[in-house]
């Protein structure tokens, strides 16, 4: 169905996000879907990505909401310009802007659901929503300002 | 000159935070520190935490603003008390919004040091600006809104 993740079509010089690369063997391997006009990503924390204990650590919260976001504006960009996300092909956003609201704890434990709405698209500025669900709740709220990866970025 | 950092204040049952927890030991361990009016903490990048190849992660620079916002809202309140930060006596503050602004791309290999500005002290709301410099450049720029951690997060 989903045969690849957005993250999983960036060239392999820009593969290696700590929260979405699929080269950082170290890092979160976040893999974003489209479903719909949405997109949706899972994730599973550790037990030690804790804030309070039973709760999860509001700055991967965070991390999973930026790297859905810029996931979600790559394909965005592609799928405006009629393009398919192909290996080595996708074009790469980075964040602008980041907003969390935190509306209730997140409980640890459990997979969290991340769903991406897309509210302004441009050639170079994608603005995304995203929600964090666990158990079906909504638990945090984000806005991302993704922007296109300047050229110099890349040295 | 600092005995000790503001997160070595928490209670053993609050220091488990993935940011800032001294008994995390999977975490990041920050800490955080007064300086006059301003608070100030450093951190040093690990060769993963990378977004882009050469620069910090978003979801790392996120994290940090966030606990020592949290960590400087602590010590604010305590402070506004009139009480010192000791063993076990520091109220804990939760994060109800956190918005980062990336100013710059965020170089890896070096550290980072983040200051802290009280901008908002009530008795449950602590509103701190945070900014973090890498060589004395400013790349990022934070508000978080931190709370009085409510009593029922301790089940």
């Amino acid at each position: 169905m989903n045969p690849k993740a957005f993250q999983d079509n960036y060239p392999d010089a820009l593969s290696h996000c700590y929260g979405c690369g699929r080269l950082n063997e170290h890092g979160h391997q976040l893999k974003s879907y489209w479903d719909g006009a949405e997109t949706i990503a899972h994730f599973t924390p550790q037990p030690y990505h804790t804030a309070i204990p039973g709760y999860v650590y509001g700055g991967l919260i965070a991390s999973l909401i930026d790297c859905h976001a810029t996931g979600t504006a790559s394909a965005a960009a592609a799928r405006a310009a009629g393009l398919e996300m192909s290996d080595g092909q996708a074009q790469r956003f980075v964040t602008a802007a980041l907003k969390v609201d935190f509306l209730k704890p997140t409980p640890i434990g459990v997979t969290l659901e991340l769903r991406g709405k897309i509210s302004e698209l441009k050639d170079r500025k994608v603005v995304v929503e995203v929600t964090l669900y666990a158990n079906g709740v909504a638990c945090a709220r984000g806005e991302v300002v993704c922007v296109r990866m300047p050229e110099e970025m890349l040295g």
